[in-house]
């Protein structure tokens, strides 16, 4: 038996600290070599990788596939054109959402989810929890029972009606969090202001898709952030605010992490690469644009590009929330006339994540390439429990890598994309530098941009405890 | 008939700006002249303020006189004892609280307000509303006929399970305010986290006095502080934040004026004279001290030294809240075991609030004495709608005054004070300066700390709109 | 006799904290009596100023009058010309400078400044020195003299190579300031930066006008700031920045202010009416415009009234510095081609200054008319110990009035103005509010906007020390 | 010829960003594999690095080893015995000072340190230069040239009276690190501020070393340091603030961070262990603290972890300045009597300088362990351009690496150290960690903290240019 199933030749090897060329040896989906003129004949397989440069495999920590809406929305995307769309885009690992639906115990909706994806991943995945009814036995029980069994990390909302939880609620969960060691992620934005600006615009005759971006403020935004922190300063327990839209919730994280605090945060290409005049396309095209926080404007793209740049924020995912455009169990759920509010909420990412912010940051030295891989993959993994499994280029790790080629230049379009929503956002974007090869434990499952993998072949992912458990008691502040 | 009924000759006159030499000439309880050498002849009545200085008398715009508790607590000082108290201590007006209890029409809380001082009052009075109820009717109704009526302030609560409004709530009020050029005041404090420690410290068996002071975090506070100043921002109206206690809420104040919101401060006299620690006196002592915000320690007694000085705090208040220490209806309704939660909140200060302020604030150099009238006198005319009437002396002005004996030293003794509360809180305080004569309109309600009015004196204040009224509609932020 | 030489009927009196209406009784042109129907049988005059707003005279505590200039350059304004200007528009008194040069004794400049002004005034005026060689000397005897005879506040540059002080010198001044109780401003740019970027430019071909601005970056302006501040904290004596001019060095004295540090801040006109943008004027035109610091962007104008309002300056003066444009003794000393750092520094604007911010800032209700008296007359006086002698209406102020028609419209057109300058940056520029009539010391010295006093009338003022001096020692911060 | 001179096997190997068990094999001093299981049989030699944590050799980017000193002080230790006590610390690579002295051409101080380097030392060496006099011809000549031969980066100073840069040389110095792609490393210390304060406290008779720490104010150093950042904004080019001592510096570090500056942050064990009050020691025990800055107090301690932890500094350095205590030549130059400002400057450090990181901030999980790795060696390098050849474990590094017990206990004691100077200020101290075995290009270099090296080994390292050049001309900011 030979030493190695496969050998990655000649590439440029980039982690989150490092760039050097080596050859990588691959055993069992593992990475068990790394070096210089590995021997050919030791491996069963080799890809030349000359000229091309070897990263980790995107880990895509913020997306959702086949979640159960509960308007009558559809998600176009489940477990397999979602996974067969990001492995294209160079991701080898997905965490979408098992939601739980008030009064539905916690267990409930992790089952399904399994249900929903068993047989279907392209490439690995696990789940982040969605918390939405804290009850004593959600919290006693259930929780502490999932974070065990590797579902370590859940979001809560501060706005939805169906999602929220009140502050007292999130300080329960934040408290559970300390004590099981687990990961809170957090949507911030305040759920009175929103609905505050929504009746007052409608009130105005105000419904356009555009509005959608008045109603969601980023002071409601900031506000929320603001809060959010205090509760996590309060139990004295990280927690990271997603989907950072501009700013001035950029400026709260800031501040937060200047005083010590463990506050994470994450942003996605939204927030770089549109702004709110985007909602204002003629008819009812705005509405491809709409997602919450929804994109603010050039300052903010430009706060944001700053915070990725000065390490306030952690983690770039996709926010991946596929509703078809022309379709009435998407975009047009309510019609295409519908008030703002009515349009379901999200934005197509999961394929166009890595290049978008490899073209826009690393080639136009906004960032550095190790930061690239830091944003996209290695942190992610640390945060969510997944390291050193996932998420870097090492000994034992997995083979999840993504063959980059620098320098190819596309083009943006849909037709291209393996999503099955009828839309992307940047529909004639160009770019520079394209993944032309993504392995997931050291199977290729895209090439050139095609897939070539097969549905299945993802495997469900134990999150470890990013965190020490902590008794419950006395925290810092007070 | 005599030009002036009254002439206070030889004082040294200061205002919010000025101090010089003259001599005030009164008639009809109103300031008439301002001169040198004003003729002995032309006055009834003569007082040499040789030696004193002359400042308008004292504004209390935050106490609470004989205001119905829902738990069986009975306030000590009605308006009687109270004006009696707030008279003897340099104070010429007071501002107290009709509060409307949820379900009860606001109306109904002004009128039974009026009721229990009518006849009573040694000083003149306007009230604030307290809205715990902003009912459809209430907020298109009573509200705007009540602003109207000279009702044109009110506060609202973010904490206390029967007076809190939500976020919504807030929203409604700020709005309200807007449109009818009302202003708000908010005692900003997180509700859910004060529920959240509480419980957890009753869990712990820490239920001294002391832990009232642990329940009632800086950084819920601070969080609060943020969250009110959000939602003023969002509507675009000025707002007034209560009995400030320390560096984390100060920033947040500070933070929010720099960005050029109208957003004021109050702070009162036990955030700078106690300290937590003084909660953990022996025994039950300590829940003398028990009030919310709670004293914090000494970096936020020299951050509120420091805000007064610098301009962040425009009203110095007592937050008079009278519960008599050794009384079942007072500090302890539920005994002298209580647990900290169930120990009425609240200290005494009317008459102690002047002195303190000049004696640690003017004397010892901290704060400019015109800065002390714009605090404790001239800025609370001006927000709350009785400039010119009050607050200044000034042609046309209220004879509203306080003559001060800048060198006198006195100490701090409750049998000295005129409340009905049977203890103050800085009992042995030793003070330098002294109100020796304080004059409601030209008559002198008190001299030598000892009251020389009579109830019924005082008048019912009807007050301006300190604000434009500005129509519903967009405010900037968005 | 009579009471009153003058009485001024029905006015609305303005202060830095009150208005009211009240008639003034003027003896001796001191402000004698305050109140309500003064009879006009006491009085040998009488003006009416019913409908009209009476505040005190204007104190233009930075202005350039008559200053000998080392490079052939010479100022077209003299005591005569530059007084006469100022009456005009509202001032009633004026503090220019006498300014030592390099070697001379201090008292000899202000002996020549005294010959210069002898006889020429139709205002008063007190003399700030410019201290540029602080030598055992004049540290050790000229200025503790001078102070004690009424010469308490003097100026610094950190920039200019005939006036700059290194920081050591700043150092040894500001200790003298301390243990003098004087007051002290400093022109805060950083001489090296402008000389880099001068060289830079000028070795480009960047030679007009305009680049006066690009060479006098926002950068060397807040670095200065910081360092001005730093020495002061570091000595513990108050300092006065003068003509701040935008957002960043507006941030450094919020800070210091924040941190409780007793720096006060100064601004102009130009830096609220004004932009870089205006030194592009076709030709050499923009040399009209040329000052330093320079006008920045409308960003910059918006953080300077943002100051204006929030408290960060006290002080709003002209920076009067009057250099004719077509004149080979102004602006054109080095011809109509010369390089923008050959151009004479500076702007007239003695006349316009309180039309401008009246009209600006009262009217278009950025600032409220109190903070106007407070910035353009109260708060100077306070700062270089004028008060209460001048910068208030009060009993026993000097009667140093400004009738105001707050509605009255007007045109700025230097044809109308009073100085010896042959143009003004505001030509054009629409104004509503004018004063009707000024009086310095109870005479009539403008009436209608056109003068009425004479040359000589005005008197030297002695400023009393603005601080108590202290011990040369250990101060804070170490 | 095996195809491994040397396999360190079973260790956790650490990088900036990853932590994994693997094998390391060796070959020509250079990382050629890391894998799994690598075959003793292939390699001539074996450590077995079970339990141990590998880590990347140190790189003391700041120290100082027998630099010329112009006052007849001498450095205690050289090139041998300096490198020597570095790697038995666990450091592989110094970069000491090439100084110019004032008047001498800077190749002449580069060649007078390679002769005082050569054939001494133990482990690999770069050299930063100190500039003091940048002439015409050190700008356009000297350092182009010096940097293209492998001299990228060069300190300032802007104290000492034979250092010290005026603002406008800083500049030229400056922009000719733009042009050329070099790195400035600057020390930002006021010095008017610390001669005025010298004098005032000489002048009081304050003369003890612990006077040191007061003359050198946090004020002056929070100046400096903003100034410093001031100047690299204009020109725009990376600049490193090293040796940075607490709170205020940082401030104004973090504060450029956050508006995108590339401001790098350096700080010294001296800033964590070390307080102004360890100047106060019997005697002249005082004088074995005095450096420059000086240690402050515990907030700035704290301070210093924060910005350790949060990202503010990238570098960890020791400063160390070895001048022996009981010396004549060394720290009683003057006698053990002399006024603090007499005393040579300097604390010893580089042997030190790992363990106490690894104890106080790996172990007492104040940072995380690839944080230590990225401080005190990645990030050295990739900002002195000695990456990816040094500070690194990667294929195709030079096998610089410290084997390392994280739990092994040992206490400081000068007896143990390996420098020539005859004090540690950290005698006694109880750490847990230690380096158990150096490797310098494979070679074993220290072994249980002895040398197992031999002088000369060490080899001259040039230094890429760290950053692209740019060309002259006009930066961001104007």
């Amino acid at each position: 038996m030979k030493a190695f199933d496969l050998i990655i030749k000649n590439g440029l090897v980039i982690t989150a600290a490092d760039r050097y060329h080596a050859d990588i040896g691959i055993k069992d989906g593992t990475v068990v070599a790394l070096g210089q003129g590995l021997a050919d004949a030791d491996a069963e397989q080799i890809v030349d990788a000359d000229g091309l440069w070897v990263m980790p495999g995107g880990i895509d920590a913020h997306c959702h596939l086949d979640q159960p809406m509960g308007d009558g929305a559809v998600m176009a995307d489940d477990f397999y054109t979602g996974t067969r769309s990001a492995a294209c885009g160079g991701t080898t690992s997905v965490i979408p959402f098992a939601a739980q639906q008030k009064g539905q115990s916690l267990r409930a909706a992790v089952d399904d989810y399994h249900r929903r994806s068993d047989g279907k991943a392209f490439i690995d995945y696990a789940f982040h929890m969605i918390v939405t009814d804290p009850t004593e036995t959600v919290l006693k029980e259930e929780l502490p029972a999932l974070i065990d069994e590797g579902y370590s990390s859940f979001k809560i909302y501060m706005t939805y009606d169906d999602l929220k939880l009140n502050d007292r609620e999130i300080l329960n969960v934040l408290a559970l969090a300390r004590r099981e060691g687990a990961m809170v992620m957090i949507h911030a934005e305040n759920a009175d202001c929103i609905a505050y600006l929504t009746e007052l615009l409608e009130s105005c005759g105000k419904t356009d898709p555009y509005y959608h971006a008045e109603s969601h403020s980023a002071i409601g935004e900031r506000e929320a952030t603001h809060r959010a922190i205090s509760l996590a300063e309060l139990i004295d327990v990280p927690m990271l605010i997603v989907h950072v839209s501009g700013r001035e919730a950029i400026e709260q994280i800031r501040w937060a992490q200047s005083r010590g605090l463990r506050v994470y945060g994450e942003t996605c290409p939204q927030y770089l690469m549109l702004t709110a005049e985007d909602l204002k396309l003629d008819g009812f095209e705005g509405a491809k644009c709409v997602c919450s926080p929804p994109p603010r404007d050039e300052a903010s793209q430009e706060a944001v590009w700053q915070a990725l740049e000065s390490g306030v924020f952690q983690v770039f995912s996709s926010d991946h929330a596929p509703f078809r455009f022309d379709d009435p169990r998407g975009k047009k759920l309510h019609g295409d006339k519908a008030a703002f509010h009515h349009i379901p909420n999200g934005i197509p990412g999961l394929e166009t994540r890595l290049p978008i912010l490899f073209s826009e940051g690393v080639v136009k030295e906004r960032i550095d390439v190790t930061r690239f891989v830091a944003l996209t993959a290695t942190n992610a993994a640390k945060i969510y429990g997944l390291y050193p499994r996932k998420g870097t280029i090492a000994i034992g790790s997995d083979a999840d890598l993504v063959l980059w080629d620098a320098a190819r230049k596309s083009t943006v379009r849909n037709v291209d994309l393996h999503h099955d929503v009828d839309y992307t956002p940047y529909e004639g974007l160009e770019l520079t530098g394209s993944p032309v090869m993504t392995l997931c434990r050291g199977s290729v499952v895209s090439a050139q941009g095609e897939p070539t993998g097969q549905a299945g072949y993802g495997q469900f992912l134990k999150c470890e405890r990013p965190q020490p458990a902590r008794p419950r008691g006395f925290a810092k502040g007070f």
